[in-house]
């Protein structure tokens, strides 16, 4: 099997780890990026994600086998217009890495239509607080969705081939349609962004007349005003790559916000309960059934009492399992909060902790 | 010193927790519980949580010194009609532990008015997942917000009473205006979980026509929609003790919706870049310099790799010190995440922490 070449845009977070991931599997293939600023290009270089890089994009384009974009959107479909007017290998892949895809596949069939080339959309559904070629990590999309959105350019075979090249990913890959993916992204991430950006803009302005809002603020604010500190020029791109979908989801809201406010204005006491009684058992719902879904599928919770090195002690008879995630709130209880919850990779690692911790301690181990 | 006979009614989570919170610094007095229903009762007195107990909440209160009335809050009110009526010991001090206190207050000041009593409200701001007398905690409201509401029936002298007879909680003792605490709470609290259960609601329904939604639901989504799951009851009786307020939110929120609505319908970019950066800003500032405020005061950041027992290397070097947060996630990186932040309760901790991990690892330790 011949050497491909992999041409990689944007040296970033997501351009270098994926870069990273490729090697992983396919030491042999030769990666080529492409970097606008110096910083990211050199660490790349330094780093070893890529083998030569440029700040000229055009310059490797014509030897890529694979064409990766990893650039914010309005430079993806730039680029996809750029690469429209140049001389490509037959049948180059070119794919990218934006947050949404409807207006990226659109533009991938509007230049590329008539080349000689393969299109498809990708969202790899990572990130970090951390960015730039030096927070790239070789595990960044390990247990992550990878999602393909096809083009009319997206000919048999194209995503098989693209999950071969990008198989050190570790990720879970899954095709669905663009205008698909942008709805379902709407509701679950970008417009829960907007949410956690007003609440927490409504709580500051709040706070001015009402100081001790910034004091009593506990653990279900800041859970949900988390987000509320992502990278603004990210998501004022999503929201405007995204505006249909987004403001559905912002007009649906207020209609439920009204529903909401006329129950309380009725001291409608029944409808409220089941109001709350219905989002309590949707979300339990999504947890116990949903593989991949709202919660993490291979959660374990321990009562642990409120003693030093409690966790410590726990940790160490896990000692060798590979943890997802571990959690544990005390600082503050008025939320549903004050257990241990820690999430494996799978089922096994997850029996074999009840077991351990149930033998060796007398804390409390549920699953949910 | 003579020692006081206590009253608590309702020996659930809080009321137990408070029992025993009284207890640990003040062994001889004397400890007496109503609770209505057999099971919570039992167990307090199994646990010593309470010297005596009753199903008769008429029985004990013209024995006591102090009663705190930790049930709902419909209930409270109730109860301070029956005390209204009965002989009680002169100059008692009859409080609560309800999650509003308008309507708590007020009815206290309307039915006690003119009876030899001192009322003051009561908000021990915590809570737990668990509930029950079994659940009583003695450390539940260890650095906890336990905010004082007074009335017209608290004297001079009143609250710094309580804070002695509490002090075995080791709470942060707060004495706030019953109306503001309403309005604050209604921010910060009581208005997030409409957000969130109508978030849930929204995304259920939505995710009946767009199946994929209950798989790309990532950790952003899970932190906003936790607290879907308290308890309706209770949230039920908040929403109807504090209409005004909670309304106003909603209100508010509306029109901040509109405006963010308006920015992406006219693709204002800058305007949109511009509410994004101004929400993440104004985390920030809380953060950083508020103390108790949306994040634990003493945060400290460590990037770790993805190795197995990294926690447990980094918990055996903090051996000792207590922590009251520990968070790593890593399962899904479509969020700010993917470093381990632990919480510790001083600066101190913060400083010993930050040094042996800086010695002793080659990870990147950073406050903020």
């Amino acid at each position: 099997m011949e050497n491909k070449v992999i041409y990689v845009a944007g040296l970033g977070l997501i351009g270098g780890s994926l870069a990273l991931g490729i090697k992983r599997d396919h030491p042999d293939y030769k990666i080529l990026g492409y970097n606008r600023s110096d910083k990211s290009r050199n660490v790349a270089l330094e780093r070893g994600i890529v083998d030569q890089a440029t700040a000229d994009f055009k310059e490797f384009a014509p030897l890529a086998d694979v064409i990766i974009l990893a650039v914010p959107i309005k430079q993806t479909i730039e680029f996809i217009k750029i690469l429209s007017e140049m001389d490509l290998k037959d049948n180059v892949i070119i794919t990218d890495a934006g947050s949404t895809k409807g207006e990226i596949v659109e533009a991938g069939e509007k230049y590329l239509a008539g080349k000689k080339v393969r299109f498809v959309g990708s969202h790899p559904m990572a990130g970090s607080h951390k960015s730039g070629a030096i927070a790239a990590d070789v595990n960044l999309f390990e247990n992550a969705y990878y999602i393909f959105t096809p083009s009319s350019l997206t000919l048999d075979g194209t995503i098989d081939e693209l999950k071969g090249i990008l198989s050190g990913l570790h990720a879970r890959y899954v095709e669905i349609d663009a205008a698909e993916h942008d709805r379902v992204t709407s509701q679950i991430s970008h417009f829960p962004h907007i949410l956690a950006a007003s609440l927490m803009e409504q709580a500051g302005d709040y706070a001015t007349e009402h100081e001790m809002a910034n004091h009593f603020a506990a653990g279900a604010f800041r859970d949900m005003t988390r987000i509320a500190e992502s990278e603004p020029g990210m998501w004022t791109s999503i929201l405007l790559t995204n505006k249909e979908a987004v403001i559905g989801r912002i007009d649906d809201f207020k209609e439920r916000l009204d529903a909401v406010k006329e129950l309380i204005s009725k001291s409608d006491g029944d409808a409220i309960w089941n109001y709350f009684n219905h989002a309590k058992e949707t979300r339990k719902e999504m947890q116990i059934h949903k593989r991949g879904g709202v919660e993490s599928a291979f959660d374990l919770f321990v009562d642990v009492p409120d003693e030093e090195d409690v966790i410590l002690r726990i940790l160490e008879l896990l000692r060798g399992t590979s943890l997802v995630n571990i959690h544990v709130n005390e600082e503050n209880r008025e939320d549903i909060n004050g257990i241990l919850q820690i999430s494996f990779k799978n089922a096994k690692d997850l029996e074999h902790a009840k077991k351990v911790i149930s033998e060796n301690t007398d804390y409390k181990v549920h699953i949910n």
